[in-house]
């Protein structure tokens, strides 16, 4: 039941899609390969089962990544079950070392320790690893990578007559959304000071944690003590700081990702960032309050049109029509979009702006951004 | 049904109280006065039949607030129905000049308009008014006071042996709840730049906008479209910047309150704010993400130690639980909530803190704010 409006629950199992998110893409469920590429990069999803996981699988799809052959991996709960993907029947395996045997793109989301324990292990058997977790994001020799950001950055890894494997990080999804719209304007103006309040989806707690919002809406709705598994208080018409753990500084992981990630992605260890993160009762897309402090002047209709033409942007500015970006809005959608694009009034002189962004966390915050790194390895 | 809900549908009259919300008092219905004290005043309440309207009863009852006797105004579409107060019965009257002969205290809240036309005619009248709108609040000649921060302003005004009425205004919400947690900070560091991002509830659009995001949510978990009556777009599970009009600088009106009124309320033209306004799926209490930059070192056990012994205060500030400010917290509660304190890492020398900040919008965000007003002139 629960799957039906969270949308998101094993989608090439269930078939189901969601509504509470716009329409997703069926395309996966419905197009055919005319030929797979023989000369395609075997690819290894593991965790497959995941939020994120079933969006590689329909990312892949929509964006016919030319894949020789896929491994559908997750643990031993999952093992065995079976899969429909572009019209062919797949078992889902458990994973173990040997499951990177030949295997050239491993994609990788099934939490940190899984990753430290097999990311190392399949980069070893010669797979290029693309892993969204946090476990290796600020290890000094894994690029840290948001290809319309800092492609630069993995351009030493190749798939093509590679010796070895490797791994990639993929960005946090609050980095990655965050930078999408910073990184254009920074390079204009070079950004010396951000400060970030977030406005973050269930999605980033994963499929279960959607689950948990919608049957606590349902059950507050019916009058019903919320049932609290996955967060340890009400989610439904309420919000919270992130659940991450707080550190001695008093900021949460979740926060100290945008600070540190920052740094590594713009290679500037004097950028200061702050960041505040907070869960609100929304699905899978998130929003972001950026205030913006710049070296040099920035006027808002100069930082617009630059917004405008940079790649996988879309600016949603319509200040007549009170219309801006909303996370429904982007849910499934590839794009961060931005707007409420404005000359901070509390800087002089163009020194300052506050934008606005909203992007899919499940999408550009975690499969897709796995999938242009994949593609650029091609 | 939705008044089940969102539970601010006239308690007076269905007598329901909410559980989207934390449980309200029902001291309200069941108290009774042993006597009204015949030297209290006379006491106007505009605008009875709304969120706030009914929360100013809430708050007198109590506050066991010493009135002699009091009118209960409203539109003509509420005139002539019944209403049930401190076990007396009350005829809902409609607004009119002569409704404010003889009253001492009229607390306003039924819109900027009503304020405009019947605010200088209770004055004029001898009514002291306590108005709850925008209408007057930057007029130079009307005091915009939140009791905890700046009573002086309204120190002239007084209903012993006035000649005359006056206004006194009520600061918007977002701005009272804000300036709770950040003025005892101010006093001791001066604060030089605030950056504000807000996760505003439903109830600052009143009772309607939180029966139809109640409405939504039930539409959307049955796959329905969801009614956008008070709001153009979805509001459940989503959220959207303040459908306030926006201004020519980029600003909506919402958060060029925050900037102004804080100025005003500090007496410190000098002091630079900007804000991002942002609409939540919340019912009834706000949430603020406030950056702060001193003028004079702050450290954060000094900040928390200085908010815990501030009038209207309470830290919820436990690292080790993740346990922090929510506004289902503080539904319905009188105190602003306000954590996530900590040194700010983008600013050097302790110079910034990073706090969040939970209040009840239509309690100490509107009624009780105005009904503290009105016991000061006592």
């Amino acid at each position: 039941m629960h799957a039906v409006v969270s949308g998101h629950r094993l989608p090439y199992i269930s078939g189901r899609t969601g509504n509470l998110t716009a329409r997703r893409s069926k395309r996966a469920n419905t197009t055919v390969r005319m030929a797979f590429r023989e000369d395609g990069p075997t690819v290894a999803v593991v965790g497959v089962t995941g939020a994120v996981g079933q969006e590689f699988l329909q990312v892949l799809s929509d964006r016919d990544f030319p894949y020789r052959s896929i491994r559908m991996l997750a643990s031993r709960r999952s093992a065995g079950r079976h899969l429909s993907f572009e019209n062919r029947e797949y078992t889902i395996e458990e994973l173990s070392p040997e499951s990177f045997d030949g295997v050239d793109v491993a994609l990788f989301s099934a939490g940190g320790s899984v990753s430290r324990e097999f990311g190392p292990v399949a980069a070893e058997r010669g797979a290029v690893v693309v892993d969204n977790s946090s476990a290796f994001r600020m290890d000094p020799g894994v690029p840290l990578v948001i290809p319309e950001v800092n492609p630069d950055a993995m351009k030493h890894i190749r798939l093509e007559g590679r010796s070895k494997g490797a791994i990639i990080a993929n960005p946090n999804c609050s980095t990655i959304i965050c930078l999408m719209a910073a990184t254009p304007l920074h390079r204009r103006a070079k950004v010396v000071r951000m400060v970030v309040s977030t406005y973050q989806a269930a999605s980033g707690a994963g499929a279960a944690a959607m689950e948990e919002l919608e049957l606590q809406t349902r059950e507050v709705l019916d009058g019903k003590r919320p049932t609290c598994k996955i967060f340890k208080q009400q989610y439904a018409f309420n919000l919270f700081s992130h659940n991450a753990p707080v550190l001695s500084n008093g900021y949460n992981e979740e926060e100290m990702k945008l600070v540190k990630e920052t740094r590594k992605i713009w290679n500037d260890e004097d950028v200061k960032v702050t960041a505040t993160c907070i869960r609100v009762p929304v699905m899978r897309a998130h929003a972001e309050s950026v205030n913006l402090q710049f070296e040099n002047p920035l006027d808002e209709d100069t930082a617009r049109e630059i917004l405008k033409g940079a790649p996988g942007v879309v600016v949603i500015d319509d200040r007549g029509a009170n219309r801006f970006p909303t996370p429904l809005e982007v849910s499934n959608k590839d794009d961060v979009a931005v707007g409420r694009v404005r000359q901070d009034v509390s800087q002089d002189g163009n020194h300052g702006l506050d934008i606005f962004v909203c992007g899919d966390q499940i999408r550009k915050g975690a499969a897709l951004n796995a999938v242009q790194i994949a593609e650029m390895l091609l």
